[in-house]
């Protein structure tokens, strides 16, 4: 791509090195913010910096957080002895919207997955383990991604907490809800059939 | 969206106004900046800014240049006579590309839009008009995409130019070269058909 100018050609290229955003698409974007008043830059730079600058991660789960501990753990009225573990903050969005979980969330920051370089001492795991040893957790559940490098994940993190007294659960997999059987792929189908539950416990309640 | 952080939701924010990034494409990316190293985000929104205040428009053409005249215009070896006027600096892109146009450009800015609000007033047609009248250029070549705000483009400005001693073309449409003819759409086909060409200036010199 051949620029007219090299300051459209800088901003071009340092936007198109965010994930899924190719040249052309980052020309788009540029162009776009030549074409709206000046602040609207100002503002996304702005914005982009400060957060950089001054967001903070949660000392407790590794949430991201404006504060010191997160609003989660800082919250009195959840349950500190169910930990649900996680892969990053966009788990604890989704679960958090359906309002069902009542426990603390811990924020790994991804999965074990030698491939991309990433061993469990890039991930928050000593700390997950150490709110076990001390004792205050009953239960841990797994919700990572159920992948290779999730399951890798869960068993290594298993492994160095089931001699401690905690449960330890994965949340359910099986066919979504509204989802018709016959699109179902198979693996999920024929897990969803082995690990059946009893009706009455099928009813929502 | 919830989110646990003011300043994570004002990034999102900012960069959901993108054109084409949904909150959650948004989400993504900055939680990809946050991964980063800070230089990264640092280096995105200077790259930003100083386009935004540095980036200069051609004098004479309206292109994107880093100077008050840009390097095609300025190019002593480019025919001064012939204007190719295009809708946006990504058709010059796409133009020069090719290697073929030796003339210079004008950039409108956009197409005449009633229902995007956009008029003749608002696109570079008056800087357009008034080389015509100079009397320098010999022909003006209408390089907008033919749709109807297009042709209704090229139409207001040919009006205003045809009574100048001006030579005024368009664009050859027609089956891209290595299409297969029962896969074009009949509008194309039908000019194609329509604005056939000796056969002899069809063949590759």
């Amino acid at each position: 791509m051949e620029f007219s100018s090299k300051l459209l050609e800088k901003a071009v290229n340092e936007m198109a090195q965010l994930p899924g955003i190719g040249k052309r698409t980052a020309l788009r974007l540029v162009l776009h913010l030549l074409k709206q008043p000046k602040e609207q830059s100002e503002q996304l730079a702005a914005a982009l910096l400060t957060m950089r600058h001054e967001i903070k991660f949660c000392k407790s789960c590794h949430n991201i957080s404006d504060t010191d501990v997160c609003e989660i753990c800082a919250n009195p009225s959840r349950d500190t002895s169910v930990i649900c573990v996680v892969e990053d903050i966009r788990d604890v969005m989704a679960l958090e919207n359906t309002g069902i979980f009542k426990g603390l969330y811990h924020v790994l920051g991804g999965k074990i997955s030698p491939i991309d370089g990433i061993g469990p001492n890039q991930l928050n795991i000593v700390s997950l383990v150490d709110k076990v040893k001390s004792g205050t957790v009953k239960e841990v559940i797994f919700a990572l991604s159920s992948t290779m490098e999730g399951d890798t994940t869960n068993f290594y993190i298993y492994k160095q907490i089931k001699d401690y007294n905690v449960m330890t659960s994965a949340i359910a997999r099986g066919i979504a809800i509204g989802d018709e059987l016959e699109y179902a792929d198979e693996v999920t189908l024929g897990r969803s059939l082995m690990q059946r539950i009893p009706f009455e416990n099928s009813l929502n309640k």
